[in-house]
């Protein structure tokens, strides 16, 4: 064919491979088992919409960002560029069947133009867990034990959630009669561990127009060090006059216990009234999450409580909290900190096939062991045996097993352990299941 | 606010409620497993892509079908239409680094701007599976063996596996003097169970001009009846001069006796001739999937052998063989046998918050359940008890846990059944657990 078209993707967009796929497929199985765990049920919504419904009123800068064209009928329509606009949408249409608290979680492909470098990518994952229709502070502080267990179940055991709340970051703001510059001044907090308290006190200045002074003064209420406990304290006693600063303190204090109550470690929530988050829309508690052994990569899981879900489509209003789970962020760390094993092949055992005409038997064995929640590949073709055992190490199989002529004859297996080197041979077929569990637990082979 | 946006999605597109999207993962979360327990590792590819890429050469009916516009750098993209293509562009780019045989699933959701209607939307998804860089038997045999893997795991004891050979059917052909008619002539043949033989007939007469006598020994031969065995043996009586046939032959018979040796059920898999998949890139085994109560839906896992899967994209020859999981078509089927749950709580524990401010005790004993594997809800707010249990009710809650005052101040919970209406009353915490697993494991509470 002499006009061959070239594969290639475009820019920002990327292919995953087995090895890339496996992990992803792991953090998404754990962030399943987790959301399900405490009762958020699992949604889907169209990737395509109409691009009023995505847009809203449009004329923001990130719209330029969104992929919108005219379809087939002529409909202006849009990717959607995250999970929350369409769960705003759908929670309008369907809250009245659902009814209210409606727990639910989202995990899918969003897709956003933007410039690539720095690890960003036009299509990307999200994985988001809400609770809505309720402002009761139970549903704040479930979300701090989701994470805890959705942490957990991906492998850290040192990393610390984050959380504030912005009644009292209006209340700091309040107390220094900069209440109506809040929107600038903690966007600009929000930066604080990007670049640093300077840079943040000169765009305070710059955005907020306030003094440097008065910068000053927001930095130092919003770095209020000590421990939960001490922090607390503060808050209670110097903004006590504060209602709605009161109201913050007691919800946080209220998290602090019950999460401590339940049995999290000492230190892994920490009440640190720097954590701004940058999205206006959050009114209450807010969450980032941080990796122990690699702060520097940012909040791997962040979110907040808001007022109102989805005023643009429905006069109901919906208060609601949650959080959403950064996968790509989090593969990256993995990666970083070697947490991924290098393995391109979802089943630990490959069944070498020795003897051509003797499927049947390969299979057979095979069915065995898929019965027992053992994955087994069966290598399509009687090839040399050196050239399957490479394709086992080149894939990461674990176990071969072998038979040849003498041994079907014997009905025996002989089972290798690939990573030690070492051959059990003459395994009864009845005993192969039992054998293999045991190498792939670790014992000996 | 005045001007708010009416909550609606694209015609052809839907919502995944709860309701819907339990079932929907259940079946990915199965076909998943079965995947790779075979060692089918997963991939993914860009929903967006090069135009160029997803339609070839262009020009096709089928084409118009394809959603494409100009991205924000004027590049000519389109969403991929299905699983097929985008692995074709992703086996040229990276088969030198994977290496064959390369096992892969994808599963994930494609686009097609068609009619609406017939059940038939314009954004679905596809589950494909996939053995590429070998002709050897032995994987077009495993493809039988995944299929009955995947729906013995969805749920399905009665179904059947019909398998052909498009090498006999070209020998078929051939015998008839007719072989270059062989892509209109199987086209029609595969609407056979669809609209019925007369109308097969008239379409062979009009769209591959064959005469109303050739049809009619086509469809005879299409039609032989009998076992297995039966139809192997006259086919290899009858077409033994032709090569292809012969080679076509011997295959099915191989697959015939292996499926049997591995244990498959007698009549579970069942040789038709009459079975010819309408897409031309066919070339060898092919494979339809009927649901024992439900044959009148169609196939719903299909498939086959092909020569050549990327020759758009690379000199390189990558013959395979595959089928995919009609994960639509399969939930249509299950809904109307009355196989899927009408709940939308993926946790079947509810904790009912009986007291305000006792949240670490519910928490905590819900903690208990969460780490021995069942999911628990934990009500957000102290409302009314029959508010709590409504909600449990119209969520499809199995069980429910309730502990007010005096129960707290002595550490004991009361579990509901709440389909039996049966009360474990004063169960302390520690047997918690056990009493929730007697009763989700059907027991009495």
């Amino acid at each position: 064919m002499a006009d061959r078209i070239e594969p290639r993707t475009l820019r920002g967009f990327r292919d995953y491979t087995p090895e890339l796929m496996l992990p992803r497929e792991a953090i998404l199985d754990k962030a399943r088992k987790v959301y399900r765990s405490y009762g958020f049920a699992p949604i889907d919504t169209p990737a395509l919409e109409y691009a009023e419904v995505l847009l809203g009123k449009g004329g923001d800068e990130s719209d330029r960002l969104v992929y919108q064209f005219k379809d087939h009928g002529d409909r202006h329509v849009a990717l959607r560029f995250d999970l929350t606009v369409p769960f705003a949408r759908f929670a309008a249409q369907y809250i009245g069947q659902l009814g209210t608290p409606f727990k639910r979680y989202h995990m899918g492909p969003v897709w956003r133009g933007e410039n690539t470098g720095h690890g960003r990518y036009r299509e990307f994952w999200q994985c988001d867990f809400d609770t809505i229709g309720t402002t009761s502070n139970a549903a704040d502080i479930e979300v701090v034990l989701v994470i805890h267990d959705l942490m957990r179940a991906i492998g850290f055991e040192r990393f610390q959630i984050r959380v504030n709340n912005r009644l009292v970051l209006n209340g700091l703001l309040e107390s220094l009669g900069l209440r109506e510059k809040a929107v600038p001044l903690l966007r600009s907090l929000d930066k604080l561990l990007k670049i640093g308290p300077e840079k943040v006190a000169a765009e305070m200045v710059e955005a907020a127009g306030v003094s440097p002074d008065q910068a000053a003064q927001v930095l130092k209420l919003a770095g209020l060090q000590g421990s939960n406990a001490e922090v607390l304290d503060r808050l209670e006693k110097e903004f006590a006059g504060n209602e709605f600063a009161a109201e913050g303190a007691r919800r946080l204090r209220e998290l602090i216990e019950v999460t401590k109550a339940v049995g999290l470690p000492e230190g892994e929530v920490k009440l640190d009234l720097s954590i701004a988050r940058g999205l206006d829309y959050y009114t209450g508690t807010i969450y980032e999450t941080f990796l122990g052994d690699l702060p520097g990569i940012g909040s791997v899981c962040s979110g907040g409580r808001y007022d109102n879900l989805a005023g643009l489509f429905t006069k109901q209003t919906l208060p609601g909290v949650g959080s959403s789970l950064g996968l790509d962020r989090l593969l990256s760390a993995m990666e970083e900190l070697k947490m991924l094993p290098s393995v391109s092949t979802p089943a630990p055992v490959l069944v070498v096939q020795f003897v051509a005409g003797r499927l049947g038997d390969y299979q057979r064995v095979a069915g065995r062991l898929r019965a027992a929640g053992v994955g087994v590949e069966v290598f399509p073709e009687a090839k040399k045996l050196p050239a399957q055992f490479k394709y086992a190490e080149q894939r990461g199989f674990r176990v071969a097993l072998i038979a040849g002529p003498d041994e079907l004859s014997r009905s025996v297996w002989n089972v290798k352990d690939l990573l030690r080197k070492e051959e059990q041979k003459g395994v009864p077929e009845t005993g192969v299941v039992e054998a293999v569990q045991k190498v792939l637990a670790g014992g000996a082979s």
